[in-house]
């Protein structure tokens, strides 16, 4: 079997150029530009919780540094350098198994796109977890937080929201999608777009931001919490997809696109006096940004229906202890 | 039950002074002082691998967060950031269950004693692992390396070796210590050390430097590895308990000594001309501090035995795929 150091060496190092060393040592070691700050965050994926036994590979190694890059395009910060602290079933590691080729594979396709540099991490034997972490750089002073919205702020979200939950209902068996349609959704859930780009350019235009893992209702009310500050969106302003309208009639779709979480998409709030600034932006990334409501003084966050009046939600985000 | 956010919000969020941002955001942000560099660097620490399942949360809070500390004592750096992936079996996060306030308390004791303050994290359910990522700072090109052993260094390693592992192999029945010789050799497996102050005085003294997770002459031989370079031990020189020394003459001894690992102590190397200076260190310090051997040009480790015959080693370093 692959030792953890020929696991290293074969599937995991490649040159650095932006770090000062990289993978081998006891430390990887990274020169920061002055002017700026590090942002730094964990994310993790455990088997059977956050995917399947037998996911394909691939697309998990990709979407093991697509939700962490999601992290970051939260922040406004430019990802620059990720560790992986992968703890592998002795199957997995085993020569015959393409397993980890796959996977670094993965990992390294999304990474290549940001460069982003692996400069570290840790293999141990165990049941299939898949820890990455990353950092950023963000010019100081400008990282996008949680706890800036503003009454009067617009509350924007990129992309559509709904397909990654609608999708992994329908592999739990919860709700039927004809083929095409879960293959319009798989992508959503399997290897998940992080705003990385868009992320950035909000720094100075975005009052607050948080990208969506949890659900909308409860990471927009992770916001309000950090701003102390109240919302209203309006549930036929969400964006989402035609696949996701087909179905809105079931509950399970609203909830879906209210709650399902895994949505990696970012949801931010900024003043009107910048929308059309934010329009141009949309443009030029050719990346969906929508309106779906307002910030105001006080406290909770109300969900409007068609008709206009406030929605009683039972939903609540993803909590990995009460799921 | 508890939720993750409770969990983090109960647990393990506290003051932060020297970060911009701690827990609580999409990413914690860090500033760093011009002419400093980072080292970064990630340990996993598995059940049933790295430790027991029933091991007492407090010493594994502990543990964590040392072995962490002992990369950045490698490098010569200062630890300042820690952030926690904590993956964790709901029974734990059971608010009848003492675990999260013991386990945190085990790690914010360590974290306390050396101002590193944990400004990040994830938590999710799932088997127990515990992945911890340290970052801390190092003046500008004077991180201690693996590649930097010159030929005439003295090799030196710091306190005593082969205590964790003679802890472990008597917890494995491999070996029978009496009560008060597992009561003495128990604390090196359970709270190591990690040698945080000597890392940092090492800079500008040593030529390179490692830390003794995976046995004395695997990570010996990391560093001949990386500065291509050979050397010579004498194993009477390694120094060891009086506990180890009393069951030498039985393998599993010599096998702890030399590559039981879990010791976290450094091994580095220095110029003959710089003894003196380092036998000071090792008094300002109170760590002992041991020559024992040489770095010589060319490839291989020698260690020799008490007659100063090579001796042949069947052993080699903990390998967690092939343990």
């Amino acid at each position: 079997m692959a030792s953890e150091f020929d696991i290293i060496r074969d599937y995991f190092t490649r040159p650095v150029s932006d770090a000062r060393l990289g993978i081998g040592d006891d430390a990887a070691l990274i020169a920061v530009k002055s002017g700026t700050e590090l942002a730094v965050s964990t994310d993790t994926l455990v088997s059977g919780r956050h995917f399947f036994a037998d996911a394909d590979p691939y697309k998990l190694g990709y979407k093991s540094l697509a939700v962490n890059l999601s992290d970051m395009a939260a922040m406004g910060a430019k990802p620059r350098w990720a560790l992986l602290a992968l703890t592998l079933p002795e199957a997995l590691a085993n020569p015959d198994s393409t397993w980890l080729t796959e996977f670094s594979n993965g990992f390294f396709a999304l990474a290549g796109r940001y460069h982003v540099e692996l400069i570290g991490g840790d293999t141990t034997a165990g049941p299939l977890n898949i820890g990455v972490q990353i950092i950023g750089e963000v010019p100081a002073g400008q990282a996008l937080r949680r706890s800036g919205a503003q009454p009067d702020d617009d509350i924007w979200v990129s992309g559509k929201l709904g397909n990654a939950a609608l999708a992994l209902n329908h592999e739990l068996r919860k709700i039927t999608l004809a083929p095409e349609e879960i293959a319009q959704c798989l992508p959503a859930l399997l290897t998940p777009a992080a705003r990385v780009e868009l992320g950035q350019r909000l720094t100075g235009l975005a009052h607050s931001a948080i990208d969506i893992s949890d659900g909308l209702v409860a990471d927009l009310g992770h916001v309000l919490a950090a701003s102390e500050k109240a919302a209203s969106i309006n549930i036929t302003d969400i964006p989402c997809s035609a696949v996701l309208k087909k179905y809105s009639r079931q509950k399970i779709a609203t909830a879906c696109l209210l709650a399902g979480g895994d949505d990696y998409e970012l949801c931010f709030t900024a003043a009107q006096a910048n929308r059309r600034e934010i329009e141009a932006l949309s443009a030029e990334l050719a990346v969906p940004l929508t309106r779906i409501g307002k910030i105001h003084p006080g406290a909770g966050l109300i969900v409007k229906d068609a008709q206009g009046h406030a929605m009683t939600l039972e939903i609540t985000g993803y909590d990995h202890f009460n799921p």
